[in-house]
């Protein structure tokens, strides 16, 4: 895991300075809320990292193009639809979303930045967005779980925490739960702060974050289409020492991982890989991306069933990658199950008990060279095969 | 799928001239046949590919030993225990394995073909199988579904196939259904022929056919420490046009891969993507292995749920390959479900039926090139992760 101090967040998450939001039912669900508005009282500096998935839904399209000004004033999400795969029209839909908020907000439509969530490839019922954006300025209110709850789609619960660093507050507010191998960022991930900060010293500190944090998670080696992780500073508390402000924006972002990766589809259990010792920094990365992906290990943690003969073997299938099978060690929750490439004789009731844990940590040593990473996953079950075998149907 | 003709196999497979069978049950598994032996009268030249896995079976440490010799009387396999990462104790007992097969068939310890088939990081109970080998050509006999048999380890059911070719026979025989993405071979293919080649030409047969068939093919991902494909010609039926024999081969390879996949771990139907039009050959071999890997698509299979959308999204996880939206068709079954990137408004119920079949072929243009590719698949079902969230426990 990457090298964080404990950081103390908040018992409750809360706003910082200036940041409101409001969710409302506007008809594409039944009854849950399935739209959400995130507003700060003037504009904050912003950057924002978005899916690499080659069929980038139209709200992408257009963040891309918003995100280049640099600031925003609020972001507007709904969910049950993700307005992927529908052509101009799904484009010009995000661009009327955006100008319907702009005006209920009485800022530009390039302050604001658009969010869709849900299924893909059907059209977006506009018409509906834009009556229920009509005056829910008026619902604004200071407790981020309401927008949390706004943006969810398989997720069981709302996503949010904040902290202090300084005079200022960092909030985290996202979702997400399937369709999750993120690569930019995860399905919708928005943080809020007070600290003032320009909008390229954002952008970078947001890049180097999502690398550690948002970025090694996965649920289901799938990418969205949707994926955005955006960061908006409004400067209404002044200053903050950026190393401070760093630690604590990276400290978030993992604990927000872990809080995803625990509420994967169907998930039970929070695995956590660490690997060392790999011949560079991108072999870890690939060593740990495929054991915390491998059906065998996830459905092995699942089942607590002590078969871990299946970590060589999600190591051994890097065929791109340097191992040496007789430095290679492994522990499950600092439990050593593998030396020098060999299985252990241990008692597999220890190793039962441990892999029945909430928590699943899988460390690996491959005595190559210095290259470090760490994965953050889930285990395999019969609930995600149910949620995803029917999701448009139901 | 490869241009192949339709080649009628027999109604019940049989072997070629000269080659026999038997299976026993040692003690390995409760009852069930766990030790087996394929054997030809005469010498055969062999030809064998095997796992890329970085942790190899000891098997197939010994294996790539033997199999430079280009010579094989028999193939002696055990299942329930792989014999992988068990270090120098686990190649002395591959090695213990293949002289007592020797010394009961009266042959050189470098004329067979060890396998090991189950649970990593197990001691072989090498006393277990040298007593069970003692014998054992008391029993052999003509039926390939008894050698078939004896390999199983979760198969649910046994895999042998056979055609001819002018007057000589191949005849298949196969296991596996997880932990199967093989990466030179699935778990363990055996081919047997009476046709007469050498062992140069048929290792390059051997190559080309696993190439489109094995290794088009994924259960899930997770590739074996112990894959095996090895082919054996006694020439028992004289010589035999080559081309007509390999079109042969790579049919029924592809029959196999087939096979395998439809008995997949819990899987109950069989997903065949077919790529073109990607910039080149590697590049639509990824797209392919893309959408027969993710789980949204396994599981929109599996419940028969018309989230197209979801063929967008795993195509477009490909990152480093050229994807053009604007040019990007698919199809279920034939029905056109996306042009050029979009979702297509289509009838859900008909394609609600269509994905309710057998068979699901997938179909994607991409209209980048002239890159063809094809995989072999399942559905990701309860059952699966039912059976490995217990493997080793049960």
């Amino acid at each position: 895991m990457p090298d964080i101090r404990p950081t103390p967040f908040h018992q409750r998450p809360v706003f910082p300075r200036g940041f409101h939001c409001a969710s409302r039912n506007v008809g594409l669900k039944p009854t849950a809320r399935d739209l959400t508005l995130f507003v700060s009282d003037v504009d904050a500096a912003a950057a924002a990292v978005f899916t690499r998935n080659h069929f980038p839904g139209a709200p992408i399209i257009l963040g891309r193009e918003t995100i280049r000004g640099g600031k925003l004033r609020a972001i507007i999400a709904n969910s049950k639809v993700s307005n992927v795969a529908t052509g101009a029209l799904g484009v010009e839909n995000a661009r009327r979303m955006a100008e319907a908020a702009a005006t209920e907000l009485r800022t530009t439509s390039n302050r604001v930045l658009v969010s869709s969530t849900g299924v893909i490839g059907v059209p977006l019922p506009i018409e509906k967005i834009e009556r229920g954006i009509a005056g829910i300025a008026g619902d604004l209110q200071d407790d981020p779980m309401v927008g949390a709850e706004g943006i969810m789609t398989t997720d069981t619960h709302p996503k949010a925490l904040s902290a202090s660093v300084g005079a200022a507050t960092i909030t985290w507010v996202a979702k997400g739960s399937g369709m999750i191998e993120p690569n930019m960022a995860t399905m919708l991930a928005y943080i809020f702060t007070d600290a003032a900060f320009d909008a390229p010293t954002l952008d970078g500190m947001l890049r180097r974050a999502v690398k550690e944090s948002f970025n090694t998670l996965s649920v289901d080696t799938d990418t969205s289409t949707s994926d955005t992780c955006a960061i908006l500073a409004n400067g209404l508390a002044g200053h903050v020492d950026q190393a401070a402000f760093y630690e604590t924006l990276l400290a978030g972002c993992v604990r927000m991982c872990e809080t995803l990766a625990r509420d994967g589809e169907g998930a039970t259990r929070l695995i956590r890989v660490t690997v060392r010792g790999a011949l560079n920094e991108t072999e870890a990365q690939v060593v740990a991306k495929s054991i915390v992906n491998s059906p065998l290990i996830k459905t092995m943690v699942h089942g607590a069933d002590p078969n871990v003969g299946r970590l060589l073997m999600a190591i051994g299938k890097c065929f791109d990658c340097i191992i040496r099978p007789e430095r290679t060690d492994a522990w499950i929750n600092a439990f050593q199950v593998v030396r020098n490439g060999e299985r252990l004789a241990f008692d597999d009731a220890v190793v039962r008990e441990t892999l029945s844990r909430d928590v699943v940590d899988l460390d690996v040593s491959l005595g190559v060279g210095e290259g470090n990473a760490h994965a953050f996953g889930c285990d395999l079950t019969k609930g995600y095969v149910e949620e995803n075998a029917a999701y448009y149907s139901s």
